[in-house]
């Protein structure tokens, strides 16, 4: 594929910026990559592992000339960076952003950047449990989602551009508005997040049994809720902080649901307990059907164990 | 390895006891095997794949002459079976299960077994989330824990024996007393797969997100909920139905512990959600050091895309 950039600054350097600088390279979608982190190990490490072409101290520096500017840093930090960049940005480049929650970022980026700077507000659905410049990989988004939210009257060929080069890496493209973006993450991710992020926390403080049996019976279903408890959490405060009212609102609705089938069992009804266990099946098979995940027996982990 | 036992007799076919069968014929650890299963197709199933040696009409027939008789079935159907088996079991059996509680199957079962027959109860910890006679799998239970709840005064030789059979088929065993284990389960399996439940269910019931955006979106966090909220219902059910003490109250300590960080979030606290967040990192170090989950990115998903 002939690179659809010339010149691809990431502002921020850990998981999702350094699989797409390797998922760029992997399709040679960009003639030249430049970077920055805050933190002088990122740098560091970013230069001895040659993730981009090359690394500088600042944001302004590093988007100097580039034609697409990537945000990669936590919603918290994104107007500071707006700000930063704002004079330094070439006329006509595209700014997009990989952030966890879209209205907020729009908020905080838009209403600093220059006329003629296309602002493209985007969100990969991909992740891991791991953070830093070394944790990325080209396959991140291989067969995954990313949702743009593009504002009225976008500039289509710019929009058209930023598709490709998602798909480039791999990923599908899907639109849609901010505040409904917000809405379908709050229930796919942020609410499932802060719910794991709970009981992880709930088994660590319980004095009748040990942190040392937790780990080692967690095999029994508490594991699923470790890794996704172990990510980022300056991301995830942010992304809280920032997704308030959808977050609340979702979390009311499972309070609610929780009480009911808590009800349930303190009154022995069984009948609800095994319609409610039925009707959720049909959602984890729907899930393996579109692709978003394996039905392998253990998922997995079994043939892992001599790698581990 | 020589045969532990000369005829182990399984009560329900589904995926531990087909499991089991796989397990125990790898490391050759039972002269012969014989099952029995409530439902017609399942027997005509293990039939067909010629999970055990003889596959029978009844439970009184299974156990004829078995010195292991293992109970696969629901918690709410052990009494029933226990009565079934009481006459036709040999003298000096050993009768363990697989259930997820303890002691509601003790209750269940202990008062109807003669004397001379030793129970030990018992639990793989060790899933997934298909159930039936072709789940099974031998490697379900390598490097998983086996947890055995023996009443006091329990034959050691007998112990001694089912212990064996347990590591000879892949697993840790631990023993523990029942009342513990239900707690150690509330938290590590129970209460985690409710929420599950009662996450998919919030998700299915929303009227502004689609089921096919829940689906096509999994990939951000719900994904691993919906992976254990796919288990079997009439299992699930009777865990809840049968462990109430416990799970209610590990759930009033979630409910109670998810209400401080959602009023973090409307209070706008980042400190508390950042230091609640970075804490519980800690415990998904430990499971992966524990060889209970792999450290893969993206948990070997990616790799097995192709395969799908």
């Amino acid at each position: 594929m002939s690179a659809l950039y010339q010149r691809v600054a990431f502002i921020g350097l850990g998981l999702i910026a350094s699989s797409m600088a390797h998922a760029i390279r992997r399709a040679g979608l960009a003639g030249a990559m430049t970077g920055t982190a805050r933190s002088a190990e990122s740098r560091e490490i970013a230069r001895e592992i040659a993730l981009v072409d090359a690394v500088f101290e600042t944001a302004a520096e590093a988007v100097e000339g580039a034609d697409l500017v990537v945000l990669c840093v936590p919603v918290g930090a994104m107007e500071a960076v707006a700000r930063e960049i704002a004079p330094h940005l070439a006329p006509g480049a595209t700014v997009t952003d990989v952030g966890s929650v879209k209205q907020a970022v729009i908020h905080a980026v838009a209403p600093h950047l220059p006329q003629g700077v296309h602002f493209i507000p985007g969100h990969p659905l991909a992740g891991t449990e791991h953070s830093g410049p070394r944790s990325g990989f080209a396959e991140l988004f291989d067969n995954r989602w990313c949702i743009l939210t593009p504002p009225e009257g976008c500039d289509p060929t710019a929009l058209q551009r930023l598709q490709a080069l998602w798909r480039g890496m791999g990923a599908n493209v899907d639109l849609m508005d901010a505040p409904h973006h917000d809405l379908v993450l709050a229930v796919t991710s942020h609410t499932p997040h802060l719910i794991a992020y709970t009981m992880v926390g709930v088994a660590d403080d319980l004095r009748r049994v040990t942190d040392s049996e937790v780990i080692k019976y967690s095999a029994a279903g508490f594991r699923d809720f470790t890794r996704i408890a172990a990510s980022d959490p300056t991301m995830w405060r942010d992304v809280f902080l920032t997704n308030k009212e959808a977050t609340l609102e979702i979390l009311g609705r499972f309070t609610e649901e929780l009480f009911v089938l808590q009800r349930a069992i303190r009154q022995g009804d069984g009948v609800l307990l095994h319609e409610y266990f039925t009707r959720t099946r049909a959602i984890r098979r729907g899930i393996i059907d579109a692709g978003q995940d394996t039905d392998a027996p253990d998922f997995g982990r079994i043939r892992q164990h001599g790698a581990e």
